[in-house]
């Protein structure tokens, strides 16, 4: 249940729905916005009767919200979001920045290098993982904090923002201080203290569908992020889990303008793993850009024959350089353009 | 197994080939081509040593093949397949046919006035089902050879070359004699009778993937087909069967670039099926086309709030002119082009 | 809908509903029963008001059911029906029978060896395969006519019943002559064409789920055959498509009190397809008749190592009969009894 | 990799078999055990040649592991590991225990009368959520530490030992405080930094299969709690998502004869969220004991229709008496007991 305050509502009447809220056992959370105060009632499975509330001074009018997620809904907020990571690199706008870089942050000349290539070829932020979630225990595991402050360093030699993820509470502070952009993995997109701690640093977050989610999966676990007062969400398709062995995943484009329909949030695409396949990445960037993606996550990786991680969906430079010149044609055919 | 006979082998020598297979108890298949002709042996599992065979007078080479699927495949055959279902009507090639036209015929003014609709707007070719499959028995079924009559109708009105489906032997028979390519769909994509009934035929096939069923699985049902002399199917991606309720099907777009790098037959998508819902055909469509799509299948439905069958999933004919507008600028992005 | 005649109603009565749908342009079906005759609407979506109906002479009541599926339904028939596909072997009693036998008819020495070690370790039908679907072209068919008289021949030596499955409209009526029971495979659970054949046949049919069907999808396939006028369907679930590849399908016990719950017809499970493993077998069958399963289908082969098809889920003799000995065992402690 | 030492290897010459491994760049990792140490290589993709070990002073032989995972494996340790999680309740033994109890814990009276009435039905273990992980933000989230302490006190008043699920790192410290057992749900299955933590807890653990994951990912999973030192792992079935939704989830029972074929650890079910009806669980349990499950979890409310989580799949108290009755027999059945 959502209480939408009047314009120019009081913080007294503001605090007089909240204390009503409290009476009947829940949370209320006070949401203000640029134009209007609502507060939220938490914790409501439809049995609570809001209509007392209609007649409250300053309440403009009382929302029964039949999706269970709220905030990131279209009718809550109409107009598209747009998640500014770095001074001019925007996603849910016209333009479509391209994120690009290594699975894994390897060493200095690795991402640097990489860093280099890719912002030569178009990409308007680095992606590389420092804490690397891995199924096996005994696979490479990331560099950790290392593998921060190279990102750091690849950041300033090539003016790339970061877009990198954490794992957990502590990782997240820490990934906080380097990264632009904190990502959450598909295999975390339910751990809920996870996404609470992204919800209070406040810094941009990029939250991947899981790999069995659902798309209200994947919007209630990004409201858990914009419950804790953080709007900068950005949303990617990775691909599903799929009993075809052909891909690594069953990558669900589909999923793109279904969240835009019922979303302001932004949604981008990442048909590395979506695909699995580098000799399939081309041709699925293109896909999900026509589809509409608000940006592209794209794996690269200087010599894919020698990564620790991903190697078989890295593209080289060279094939990263060739997509870039081919999503541009494409994003011109939807009358949207490559972010540059 | 397959046993590839040199240039000029004589009738002779690939008898002898047969002769040979026979005796170990299996099934020789010759299959003359335009340079040599191969023999296969149907129902080798493995078991069979063939490098006897690699002495006999007129064999080139014994190719012990890997793959389950032999003649659909793109080791067996380089060069993609381009299957013609109407004079200049072709799949396979640079240009891109759209099909389109209602789920169901439902009457003689509809399906006229729907293919002078999807004609005027760009469709080379006219879907409409005269059988339906249907999941409930009490559910309209089509109006069967009444309605294969109206498609010949509709044809000679516009010029059209028809697309429409078959669900059994008998139904084949009476479809191939109206219809310019017979559709087999997906919940017959592993009827095997039918299938092999669709290869002696010998008329174009459109073959649907199955909601569960694997690329590998799509292969070996068009292997049914050609096995019986029918080089000429095209495959159709539709959707596979999903847990998200979001969408009516899950659209596996990733499965254009994977047949077409294992096969060189042409393949096609239905963002209707795939979809289901009509506000993310066009969308979907575009994005089947960056996808490298050799074709496109679209319902269209003059008034789809009234069709019998599919009307939440049937584009207006306004929405399906605006589509193939933006069709033709994404095609031009990757240099290919709808075919007119 | 279907529309409930008044114990002793005339014909005249109900020739004057069946007029008055017909007038709406639906198709009316009378179905006859012990106590009294019911008419279906056939086509009926929802958009049909037959309040009408209720002031008509003869006429009980307007049912308008809220499940697609009707006459395969509990609240349409309350008690559980009971298929006899042979004298005294009987699925949807207390008594559950097991049907066991090879996965394809081989030979004269292998049908009889292994229906007499069946027979002798408490199998009371006999199954395999004389028409078999297979996913590749060049894999062994089956004996088609020749292996339908070997069953007849080992029936005639065992006094087992035969299940054995149709592929087709000719291969159903064939079969009809030869089996008990005819076995509609999983991949033809919506090839709706064999699906009417089957109905009007008579014969009692084993119709397996599809391996991407829902429950809804299994009972409304089973309409398709009770509609035809033929009531003795055995449902059997087989395991669904899934991606995993420790098991080669997902069996889904859960639908044995599923359909128990929301059908009156007999529900047996398939370990052997269900799990894909010989060495699962004994365990899920088990679980399955602890679930509740009316019936047990399980693949036994004379030296599985040396099968045609199916060999690593096929069970040796001996598995078979200490299988059957523990299913007594779990039969026994949840009040049933394996069928003797 | 793994480095076997003989029994009575000096500690020097571990050090000297770690010493070549760090050599190489990886992490050796020393597993003592009761009668031999082995050495692991952390990282090993399969990259390293470990045959100069083999000439080492104490080294009695070097395994390649063809799995990713080792110490979870039968081939790693062959006999059965039994945890106790209180002084005899034992899981991996013959003997079965119950864990009952509800979803959440909401109040004294609530839990402690629920923990009374499941041990008088024959439960030997608590369950009940303190802090649970809801896809909304704004449903009841737990009550937190007080839930555990009135965990604590329904143990106090009935000897039950507490099963109950931690969320993040610190939940996990304050878990490990209170309960015997800590659970990891489906949804941070794949949260390897609570993982890790609760390897290094030493607390026995249940670890629930994720909705997508693979038997693979699961024993993985455990591999790294393993790895961190803690033995003592329960798996858990609890139902895959699914396409249909007449269950809640896919109980997939045969992972129970798989999980015991790979690995040493004992595998429960949880019939009720692998089904998510209550009407089902009975059925289903009984079948997850046929099947050869090492312990059921089943949830039970004193009021399930005023449940604040999960109603729809809790058993009255009433239910779950006459569920151990049945378990009982069908446990019986297979040569087991229910544990007492």
């Amino acid at each position: 249940m959502l209480v939408v305050m009047k314009q120019g509502a009081t913080p007294e009447q503001i605090d007089r729905v909240c204390a009503w809220i409290k009476e009947r056992g829940y949370t209320p959370q006070p949401m203000p916005g640029a134009q209007r105060t609502a507060v939220g009632l938490v914790g409501n499975d439809g049995r609570v009767d809001g209509s007392p509330l209609e007649d409250f001074p300053g309440v403009a009018e009382v929302i029964y919200v039949s999706n269970p997620y709220k905030q990131v809904s279209r009718e809550w907020k109409h107009e598209s979001t747009i998640v500014e990571i770095a001074p001019g690199v925007r996603f849910g706008g016209t333009d479509v920045p391209i994120i690009a870089g290594p699975c894994s942050v390897e060493s200095e000349e690795q991402i640097v290098t990489v860093a280099q290539q890719v912002k030569a070829a178009g990409a308007v932020a680095l992606r590389g993982g420092a804490f690397k979630p891995r199924s096996s225990p005994y696979s490479f595991q990331g560099l950790g904090k290392k593998g921060l402050e190279l990102l750091a360093l690849a950041k300033r030699e090539t003016g790339l923002p970061i877009v990198t993820e954490a794992m957990d509470e502590a990782g997240a502070e820490l990934v906080a201080e380097f990264a632009d952009c904190i990502q959450i993995g598909a295999r975390n997109m339910q751990n809920y203290s996870l996404l609470k701690v992204a919800g209070k640093l406040k810094k941009p977050v990029l939250l991947k569908r899981g790999m069995a989610a659902t798309i209200q999966d994947l919007l209630l676990s990004a409201e858990y992020i914009l419950a804790e007062g953080n709007p900068n969400v950005i949303l990617c398709e990775r691909g599903l889990r799929s009993f075809d062995t052909t891909s690594r995943n069953l990558f669900d484009l589909t999923a793109i303008p279904v969240v835009q329909q019922l979303s302001h949030l932004p949604i981008v695409a990442d048909p590395s793993h979506g695909t699995g396949r580098r000799d399939k990445v081309l041709a699925m960037s293109r896909a999900a850009i026509a589809a509409g993606a608000d940006g592209i996550l794209i794996e690269v990786h200087p010599r894919p024959e020698k990564a620790m991680s991903d190697g078989a969906q890295s593209q080289t430079p060279e094939q990263f350089a060739e997509t870039v010149v081919q999503l541009r044609r494409v994003a011109a055919a939807i009358d949207r353009a490559i972010a540059s």
